[in-house]
């Protein structure tokens, strides 16, 4: 197993502490149980909005909490969904009297805890209010999955409902927002390696040297089909077409799109598919107003990439361009 | 070869194409010869700042062209030089008035190809001055170097002197910046596997199972030794303390700590490499003041990291603070 790791049960403690000692000026680590917390929190009078799951997908969803984005978020061991008590703890921390938000990806694991989570909150008096993101137009029902994956667009929501928690909006009008993006946002992954988790040391999945696999889930999940590799144009092909067909996008259609790296695509790559992307986009009639290009929700060193499309009206990009400060995304 | 690109004689110039569409509101790109310049280029009255080298390490150098950090990136092929023609165009482009400052990794073409477009430049009547990085302490010679190699110390370098110069300083004061910055810098990096060049299709060299190189070049060139993966710890030990003790960095100094993931290396083992390097440093006595964490400068999809140290005075930080908007680095 070739990681840059000490102790492979560690190895989430161990990079919470590396966290807090690069940006201890804005955000600090909660260990027992492990909550990364917006130094400022709780912000009286805004809306709270926490998110988490599984580690392995960083920046996700630890680099995403400061000004303008997260208020907290709950990492679990890697690949596994955290607890309702770290849940918990992240709502109290967050909660500035006007409510928190919880943006939840639907894994089976993550929906059950959350939603223990929010009960426990509400018992507390805590008013709670949860938006499941479920994006990945990939596959109805997966490993871990009843009905679709929460993936990309699960970072965008974090980035636009943090926005409009700073301009002043309800828990149920922040809520709302968080709909609104995922109900027009659609996703679609693709890998041409398997990652290895630390605590197993074995690749997540087996996949021929010729072969790659379209419409992978974040934690190596099967996609819809396996093929011999093809060119960047033919791999943004598949993802966007089925992407733009779902929802679908239209002709005169805005949107922003997000070329993310699974975590092993060297930026070069990238870069062609989003110029794949944007050729493929500009022949439908759809323009790429706003783009987000990198690695923001990986799947350890997986080389693959995602594609996600958000379609944008007003509102959208300006809440999309308001500031933001975090460890891996700054806008404005 | 598992890599997302169309034609592998294509790569550098369909990822410019993409990052042109990407970023056209700030760059754009010269396509005879490959020059990514700066939208608002030239501009009066400032020393105008290029950069270049082989493309394979994106986001340097074309993802470091906008305010507050380059005029100017000439991209060579992939592990290639680039041409005396584009440095000369790059230098034209970004001219205004105040003469251009090359900085120049030490590679013997890169050097050799900067100092004809240098003379070119004088030739055509501008004021060119040229600093060469040379921060890499693990070996004195290289393939393809004399001297030791140019690394982390230039993505610095480059966003302080884009300071610098938007400060008005002149093409001497920029340039001896710039030699500053190069003499109180350091660098040593490691693989944990090599990487693919896409005109080859083979790893740029071998590395057993449980092997790791330290000292590793950012094209594959061996470094100081191999030897059997160690912990996080013992790596950043390997490297910290060659550093360290080659400045020397002294108890009592105040550095800035740059943790630089060589492509294909999770963000979550960076941090952990983050929390090493901020446990060593502070048992020598040295303190961590500003710090960069992430992939900038890195060898397509190889796994490793490398570790820079660049010692802090007042005027450096407040350079490295000063704003900076670049497609891969914003500060401020």
């Amino acid at each position: 197993m070739k990681k840059l790791i000490n102790d492979p049960e560690a190895v989430v403690r161990e990079a919470l502490e590396g966290l807090e000692a690069a940006h201890g000026d804005r955000l600090r680590v909660v260990y027992d149980p492990y909550v990364i917390v917006r130094a400022d929190a709780p912000v009286q009078g805004k809306v709270g909005i926490i998110s988490g799951g599984g580690s392995g997908h960083e920046p996700m969803h630890g680099g995403f909490v400061g000004p303008g984005m997260l208020d907290a978020a709950c990492p679990g061991e890697v690949f596994t969904s955290p607890t309702p008590d770290q849940m918990l703890e992240a709502t109290k921390a967050v909660d500035g009297g006007a409510g928190v938000l919880h943006i939840v990806k639907n894994y089976t694991g993550d929906v059950l805890n959350f939603e223990m989570a929010a009960d426990l909150a509400k018992g507390e008096g805590m008013e709670v209010e949860a938006v499941i993101t479920n994006d990945d137009v990939a596959v109805q029902d997966s490993l871990y999955t009843a009905g679709r994956r929460g993936v990309g667009i699960t970072v965008i929501a974090e980035k636009i409902c943090g926005a409009a928690a700073d301009e002043g909006k309800s828990l149920a009008e922040v809520a709302e927002v968080c709909r609104t993006v995922n109900g027009q946002g659609r996703s679609m992954g693709m890998a041409l390696t398997p990652c290895v988790t630390p605590g197993s040391g074995e690749p997540s999945f087996e996949l021929g040297e010729d072969e790659m696999e379209i419409g992978i889930g974040i934690h190596g999940e099967p996609g819809r089909f396996r093929e011999p590799i093809g060119s960047a144009a033919q791999v943004v092909d598949r993802l966007a077409t089925a992407i733009v067909e779902d929802l679908p996008f239209e002709s005169g259609d805005k949107v922003l799109a997000f070329v993310n790296g699974m975590g092993g695509t060297p930026l070069i790559e990238l870069y062609i598919v989003y110029r794949e992307l944007n050729r493929l986009l500009q022949e439908r009639g759809i323009t790429i107003e706003r783009r987000l290009i990198g690695d923001y929700i990986t799947s350890l060193e997986m080389a693959g990439c995602s594609i996600t499309l958000l379609k944008l009206d007003d509102e959208l990009t300006r809440l999309w361009d308001a500031p933001a400060d975090t460890p891996a995304l700054r806008v404005g």
